[in-house]
């Protein structure tokens, strides 16, 4: 079954509101094993929006429309769907009669512009609102020479939709029950770029495998979604489970976590269990790192103090950092990473300590040490070390990778595995 | 001038990711007087791409596309514009020297599969990348029998998307402007709601005015949005300056500032020019407000240290907090902010100091110190002062309110105003 799900507002194509409701109801769709071919967003124009449902519906079994159902004037997919469907609209006797109770039931006497929302499509069927006044519409469209398509119209509102999808519609796809469950997971990577993790995944991504496995970049995270389809559930859990095995068995220590699980969540998690704690040292990162650390709700419990040392004289006075090391090496430098690191952790009275110091740009750099160059110092059981990197993009970013890859290391000493990066 | 947006993503029709991006982009096109006549998504799957495309190319003067232009077998927009265009990609030997010296700056070897990121249709145009690998593809496209097209292909990352709009495509259409001029300015203002802002403006937010102001909030920061319309561009101006000047009026020193501006910038300006330095002490925002302030390059020359002392011992060792004091008023309170600031002005040896000790919850609150209770210290010329608030929302808005609050408290201090709040 293949669906479309077309979204009806000025509001969306003006960029004032971000379109929540396709993604909603193409989950719902996607795990009841329906395809979405496609979204589409047009404004609140009766000929666009007749277009709209003429593509559309033109090329899918299952056409959903969300808004455009109100009261005032602005409000023209009822018009639209009666037009292209080339039937009258014609007064729904009973919802009539449910919105006059409505209103009387509120002491207000119904506007004349609410009569319209009694309207629907001659041949059509009503869909019940149980949180406003807005009917939804149910029709069965017949384009020449095409294959017959069902058209749901429902309200914008995302309450109002998220009811009647789930009330009236999931039953009529769960009984239509042609297609497939889908299952994801999502496994997330820190540390290397897409292609490098793409490259150790080989044919799992192959594009015609199922279940099938997709790479997502977010803020220098690379994750893995993985989708199985299959006629029946416990087949797609199986499947689901065996291919995340193949990712984990491919990608190893890289993966720190999956679905909603986050890289500063996960340290704490660790931290928690080996009853460790982490202080902290920055300076181009400028907080950025603790902050991160202390996003985790009860992060109290491993992190208690940390330091900003964004000059010289700070990073000598506040964590020890000695004066000639400053001069011999430059404060950007694996002596001074680790000199921070060490005076941190004996300071901090912490477990491990992690210290950054790096050129995050836009001035600052010089050709030994350009902008991105970063060293991450971290001082904990083993002899302190530092290592460091060249992280690409702008301030912004290199200051998230910066702090990112001090947590990975962390991950890493936790584990007592070495880092590959 | 009529454009369409085109998303490309399995994560997209799948509902796993709400496509934010159309929505920023429609509200930058429709700021400069430009049409959007619909969004579209598609998964990445090359027909489905190319039919999209050649459907939105024939009846729109600009489509934006964004995504599928990374390096893993699933990015397959440029392959699909290649196609409808009827052209061959071809490797760019500019960009491919540009990722070649990305890789080899990090001391990687190049993975055969960001070669592809190389190619563009024979005949487009790169855009460059600033933030990333994947360059945009800026191509002409006259479909038989339809007006000519212009295509931007551009990355689905969001960062990597907004620079490339706002430096590479934005000129264009500023260039092609045809139709009334349309010129806008942002004002920012931060520490009251939006109805309280709203309110002082009056009639000036009247909905047929022209110009016209809306308020936006985001963050906690409500920004008023300027449009003046007019078919005469120094009538435009004109009429623009004159609303600017009657919201700066009627709002005064809750403006911090306009456009581009951020406040974070605003305080840096302000410390620079009277040659001030501040310093940081953080309890609940765990670093956040000392990245925020260094988040502006060229910060170093007015932060130098912070300290985050997230428990009652750090607070004592490294900022001479009392312990008496934390025993009789807790460490959420004005005379602990006070004792913090204090610590932190002597030891940073700065001009100002802020500090911010709360509960940015969810767990900690009581019925006399809800979660969102937060106080704030501010040390300085004056004596040492602090205020408690309560900031409403979770976690994340708590310590992002209460940071933006403490540098709002320092650009008053600096200005020589009291804060109305």
């Amino acid at each position: 079954m293949i669906s479309i799900i077309l979204s009806i507002g000025d509001e969306l194509v003006l960029g004032q509101t971000v379109d929540t409701n396709s993604a909603w109801l193409s989950a719902q769709l996607a795990a009841m094993g329906c395809d979405v071919a496609a979204h589409a967003t047009v404004p609140d124009d009766q000929t666009s929006i007749e277009s709209a449902i003429q593509a559309a519906a033109g090329r899918s079994d299952l056409l959903i429309v969300s808004g455009g159902l109100g009261p005032t004037a602005d409000d023209l997919t009822r018009q639209a769907l009666a037009a292209v469907l080339g039937r009258p609209l014609e007064i729904n006797a009973a919802w009539l009669e449910n919105l006059e109770a409505f209103f009387a039931q509120r002491r207000r006497p119904m506007p004349q512009s609410n009569r319209v929302q009694a309207m629907i499509p001659a041949g059509a069927r009503i869909l019940e609102n149980t949180a406003g006044t807005a009917p939804g519409i149910d029709a069965d469209f017949h384009p020449p020479g095409a294959k017959p398509c069902r058209i749901f119209a429902i309200p914008g509102v995302p309450r109002e939709m998220k009811l009647m999808f789930e009330r009236q519609i999931a039953p009529h796809i769960a009984a239509a029950g042609r297609g497939a469950v889908i299952l994801s997971r999502t496994l997330h990577t820190f540390g290397l770029g897409e292609s490098s993790v793409a490259q150790r995944l080989e044919e799992l991504m192959d594009r015609r495998r199922n279940p099938s496995v997709g790479t997502t970049v977010s803020d220098g995270q690379v994750s893995l979604r993985i989708n199985a389809r299959f006629e029946d559930r416990a087949r797609a859990q199986t499947e689901l489970d065996s291919t995340t095995e193949l990712c984990r068995r491919a990608l190893g220590d890289l993966i720190f976590g999956q679905d909603d699980q986050t890289l500063p969540g996960v340290i704490g998690d660790l931290l928690l269990a080996s009853q460790f704690t982490v202080a902290t040292a920055e300076s181009c990162t400028g907080g950025l790192l603790a902050k991160m650390i202390t996003d985790i709700p009860g992060s109290s419990r491993y992190f208690q103090r940390g330091w900003i040392t964004y000059s010289n004289a700070a990073k000598g006075e506040l964590l020890g950092v000695p004066a000639e090391l400053l001069a011999q090496h430059g404060a950007v430098s694996e002596p001074v990473a680790i000199a921070m690191a060490d005076g941190a952790r004996q300071r901090g009275g912490a477990t491990f300590a992690l210290s950054i110091t790096g050129i995050a740009g836009p001035d600052g750099g010089s050709p030994q040490k350009p902008v991105g160059t970063v060293c991450i110092g971290i001082a904990g059981a083993n002899p302190t070390v530092a290592t460091t990197y060249n992280f690409p993009g702008d301030r912004e970013s290199i200051r998230d990778r910066s702090a990112k890859m001090a947590l990975t290391l962390l991950r890493y000493q936790i584990l007592g595995k070495s880092a590959p990066f």
